[in-house]
């Protein structure tokens, strides 16, 4: 399918032109006769002349054939116009008229009638109810859209036309250009598919944005998705993914969004960027005028005021693939020699808030040779002494050796450094959020190494409570470690009968044990007191053969006991304190095992710990439907979880002493919990 | 502590005020005389007079004694100065100058002696190191920023200037207006906590916003926090969140950040907000300064165009805590009386592209008499038939009934409209993504009664296909239910001996039984041929006493043979397959049971999957330690995972009948993965 003739048509015919202003024939006829110059013929009845130009009453009265037509009339009228439009060998046609498919069955039918015609002539057909086709390049603007975009290097195909005027609107102002600019409308004839496969092979357009509210064929999107991605970066703003989004969109287009996960999967797969709001889509846009269509992911920030820095980092702390990168010993040098004592040579750099242009141009010089790094996130805030203006000019002067990514932060003050960067082709984000996940969502599928936290640790130099003195302090809060403790194996039998019923586990209890089960320290399932000897000394056979020559043998150790335990069942929970250097005790709670290990899944209460705090603390696990009874299981008791956080928050404010301590497991049943094992950390 | 002399005083000096602009003593005079008039004694060893001022050459020797003192001068000599304002009697104190703490060392002591002598002559001091300080209602500005800030009702406190100016610039020209505004530089004396105290008790400020990289006394601003947030929201950008964000905290202020998560939970323990970044902080703002300052959960968008309602819609239906109104019938055809047939009447309200101010007025009329809505979000996106400016006036003359929140899309063509707004008081956000997430901060703590996702339900009236049938189909792309298929008790000793030793489990296959282990048909840990037969039985039995009146035993429910399988161990995944109506064949790999079930942690791939895919799909899910050897397991074979994927996509591919496949559990072991149990629907 031909669609040069919708980018760049050498004569035009626009049927339902005139003169009144306000209205759709009229502003199609300014917008087109703004462009670049072109035979223009106005078809109506009710005019001599529009805009200057002779008016016909019939497209069949042209003295030749337009390369197109531009539609503008009642939409029970548009099928017959097609027809004279093919008689006179017209190819080509963009209907603007709305009161089709959108307005209801009578409207259906004239879709279904009017498709059907340009089938059968042949003709390329874009619309109805569309705002129309621009191409900046070409200068050509056949939509009734308050503005003309600026020249520059985005596609935009979009199934909203009101997304469409926004987009162009704000884009004007933050020097945001495109290549190629179409409305979609209903899709009665054209969709999504044929631009995407023209805006492909497009030299002058450099990335793809998409707003879509259905897609008309998976399978073939995918495969034109696909070849699109391997050329240039492709966005897709979803809508319709959410169940009150996906109502709307069947009331806006009367068509079923794609199911929401499947959809994000599948441009995951074809290498496009998901992105969820007209923020980040707008975002990524910038980004690509600054000529960033490749993943960037080590970054340096440089900033002439600390707070906006620190949040910048923080947010690519957080980002799912980005990194700020570490400067050699050797550039810090550099960099301390251009930049005065109390500026910071880390990243962030800050060059201080006196900073003016050439401090910016000398860090840049530094910066721009270093291989290491893909590019430059450039935070400029309101300074008294801060020229917005030279700096801009610094950005504009050095932007060719690598991306530099201006962020002007604030309102009228930096202003005119943002009008600097516009005359010169570069733009200006307004906060760093957007630009991190702009940069996130273009290098997503190249997930950081590891994932970053500020992790405090206090473990260190901590030695471990022993056993019968931690007991006693649980006791004073009515905190009771399950089992029987015994220190001689001729203990075994009477701790049997007062547990009752076998069958038990068994537990080595000895300070330089600290992970058990890696040690062979548990045993379970065992039946009868001989059976529970027997393993005692087979275990401290197995620590005194496994820790040769180890530390823990150079401590001796041994086992000082044992723990005899029934065996429980339950949900494995674990409750947990840490002594925070600035909050004091926060108490933390999961779920057992791999919930807070690998899916980290707990949440957090800072002490003193409230029954109400406690239950609320309890709902905020992701895996909290364990507790609650998924899968036909009965509920856990979860006030006697609430009660046993509550404690321990209270033991925590009373024992300033303990820095750390662990229940873990507890066994949350529907009678009660448990506390399985412990321990307590003091310095 | 006594602050009002910090934000209302008659009589100032200005210590290091001079004549030369850009010096920070020119910006300071500048700043303080733009305000009310006071009484202003610029001190000066080099001037006779600045801005028409007489200056005096010490404090010591002005005619009476100001209410405040802001020193501009090099940091040695601040101590003495201090003392000569002790001596005159000078209480309040605010030192903008740097060169203390965070210059080094020397500064360190110079710090300590300022902090000591203001301590010593009962000076209370902010400062140094800091922008200074702002009172909108006294019309005070005792900074060198380059603005002065409108009046409004906002308090914001902030560890760095720069965050401070760049808000200011930016809150200028969006209209936002402050009660006070404090930069507290090194916080040698005061700190955020006087200042927390100060803010909830000051009735300018109806909403109190805090930048902080660090934090006094986590105890004392906990329970300040609680008692702010009992009258006012509080908002509080952290910084130092991450690694990289607390390393560029320490080389700003020399601090250590709070543990991130451990600041979070105390903040909401206290009930306030925490943000992120700063378009959340600034967001927040703009919402406080449209009066809404608690929890608004339920809402309504109102547009003039489809797409950014839906974009809009969806931003809600995944906030955490907000809901779109559902209208009822009456209020429906209230709405289509006063709209025109095109336009939408469920929540997205769509008054389309042609709306003037009248129709968003008659919307409004009927919205505003709704009790169940809480706020309404207007869009105003660009159209050739809307002046900005009359829709504006709509929302200014209607805002008193209920909050409307205007958002105005775009850029130059909507700001006249933006315009009017900011001369009523009212205000603008540029895209919905904003409001949404301020307004989900605001109502956090009322989590929304349900997730919610658009669910495509394709289940329904589909049937399984008999097990010989799937054996069949699945053989033909390699994959193996594990395991012998019996249909007779005489078969069980053979299949035992092609199965090698047992234990072995057993499950009753029966087209009927969807959910086995509900009607306890599968046995496990048997070990002869005499105990599955005796199984067998009990399980037809147990079958018969349960389904006794329902669907399935009006079917007929028997066994119609049974699955002899060896017991397997390894991780438990889950590999499906289900047909989407856009993108055909999804293909979804998860772990098996609560992770998929519970944690919702699976990845999803359209067919056909590469093997490169697949494994990319592997490492997609969060539990993928568990697969890679967690807590010194052995890693499992992803390979033949991955292969097992690829299978699976084949198949889809060239079984179109076959709608959904699960494969629930696979065990995935070092060695291989395994089939334990599979089903196949068909429509």
């Amino acid at each position: 399918m031909n669609l040069q003739k919708l980018f760049d048509p050498n004569s035009v015919a626009v049927i339902g032109a005139n003169n009144t202003e306000g209205s759709v024939g009229y502003a199609l006829m300014k917008n087109i006769l703004a462009g670049k110059t072109r035979e223009v013929y106005p078809i109506t009845l009710d005019e001599k002349e529009v805009f200057g130009h002779v008016a016909y009453t019939s497209v069949t009265a042209l003295p030749k054939t337009p390369d197109i037509a531009i539609i503008a009339i009642p939409a029970p009228a548009i099928s017959k116009i097609l027809k004279e439009c093919a008689e006179k060998g017209v190819t080509t046609a963009v209907v603007i008229s709305a009161g089709f498919k959108e307005a209801g069955e009578e409207g259906k039918k004239l879709e279904v009638e009017m498709r059907e015609t340009a089938d059968k002539y042949d003709i390329t057909l874009l619309g109805p109810n569309c705002l129309g086709v621009m191409d900046a390049h070409t200068q050509w603007n056949a939509s009734f859209a308050v503005n003309s975009p600026l020249k520059g290097g985005l596609g935009f195909v979009s199934q909203s036309g009101a997304l469409g005027t926004a987009l162009l609107d704000w884009a004007n102002r933050e020097g945001v250009g495109f290549s190629k600019f179409v409305s979609l409308g209903n899709e009665a004839q054209l969709t999504e598919l044929e631009f995407l496969e023209y805006l492909r092979d497009d030299d002058e357009t450099k990335a793809v944005l998409l707003y879509l509210e259905k897609v008309t064929n998976g399978a073939k999107f995918l495969e034109l998705a696909r070849s699109v991605t391997e050329k240039k970066p492709l966005v897709v703003l979803r809508a319709g993914r959410s169940a009150r989004g996906s109502k709307a969109v069947a009331s806006h287009t009367g068509s079923l969004a794609p199911s929401d996960k499947v959809f994000e999967a599948a441009l995951r797969q074809a290498g496009a960027i998901p992105v969820d709001s007209t923020d980040t889509l707008f975002a990524l846009a910038k980004l690509f005028e600054l000529g960033i269509t490749s993943p960037l992911q080590n970054l340096v920030i440089l900033t002439n005021g600390g707070g906006p820095s620190v949040n910048t980092a923080d947010l690519i702390g957080f980002s799912r693939s980005l990194e700020l990168v570490e400067f050699t010993e050797k550039t810090k040098g550099e960099l301390r020699s251009v930049l005065p004592p109390m500026a910071a040579v880390n990243n962030p750099i800050d060059v201080i808030g006196d900073a003016g242009p050439q401090r910016y141009k000398d860090t840049l010089n530094i910066l721009l040779e270093l291989d290491r790094i893909d590019a430059i996130i450039t935070l400029v805030t309101p300074q008294m002494m801060t020229d917005p203006k030279d700096i801009a000019k610094v950005f504009v002067e050095m932007k060719h050796k690598k991306p530099i990514i201006p962020v002007f932060m604030g309102g009228d003050t930096v202003q005119s450094g943002i009008e600097v960067l516009h005359e010169n082709s570069m733009l200006s984000f307004s906060s760093p959020a957007n630009v991190v996940a702009a940069l996130d969502a273009l290098a997503r599928g190249a997930p950081k190494p590891e994932g970053e936290a500020a992790t405090h640790n206090t473990s260190t130099h901590l030695t471990m409570l022993p056993l019968e003195k931690m007991q006693r302090v649980l006791e004073q809060f009515n905190l009771y470690l399950d089992g029987e403790y015994v220190k001689h194996p001729d203990e075994i039998q009477g701790a049997l009968e007062r547990l009752g019923n076998g069958p038990y586990a068994m537990k080595a209890i000895s300070t330089d044990l600290v992970h058990k089960s890696d040690l062979h320290a548990v045993k379970l399932n065992l039946k009868t007191a001989v059976e529970i000897e027997a393993s005692w000394h087979d275990m401290q056979h197995y620590i005194d053969e496994h820790t040769k020559g180890t530390r823990a043998a150079a401590r001796q150790a041994t086992i000082e006991g044992v723990l005899i335990q029934k065996m429980v069942r339950g949900v494995e929970c674990i409750i947990g304190m840490k002594r925070d250097a600035t909050f004091g005790p926060v108490i933390i709670f999961g779920l057992g095992g791999i919930f807070v290990e690998i899916l980290k899944d707990s949440s957090m209460r800072i002490a003193p710990v409230t029954m109400e705090e406690a239950l609320k603390q309890i709902h905020e696990i992701q895996g909290l439907p364990l507790l609650t009874g998924a899968r036909g299981a009965e509920p856990v008791d979860l006030e006697a979880l609430a009660t046993m956080i509550t404690s321990l928050s209270t033991l925590a404010l009373e024992h300033p002493e303990i820095e750390e301590i662990d229940f873990n497991p507890v066994f949350a049943t529907p009678t009660g919990t448990s506390i399985v094992d412990a321990r307590m950390m003091v310095k």
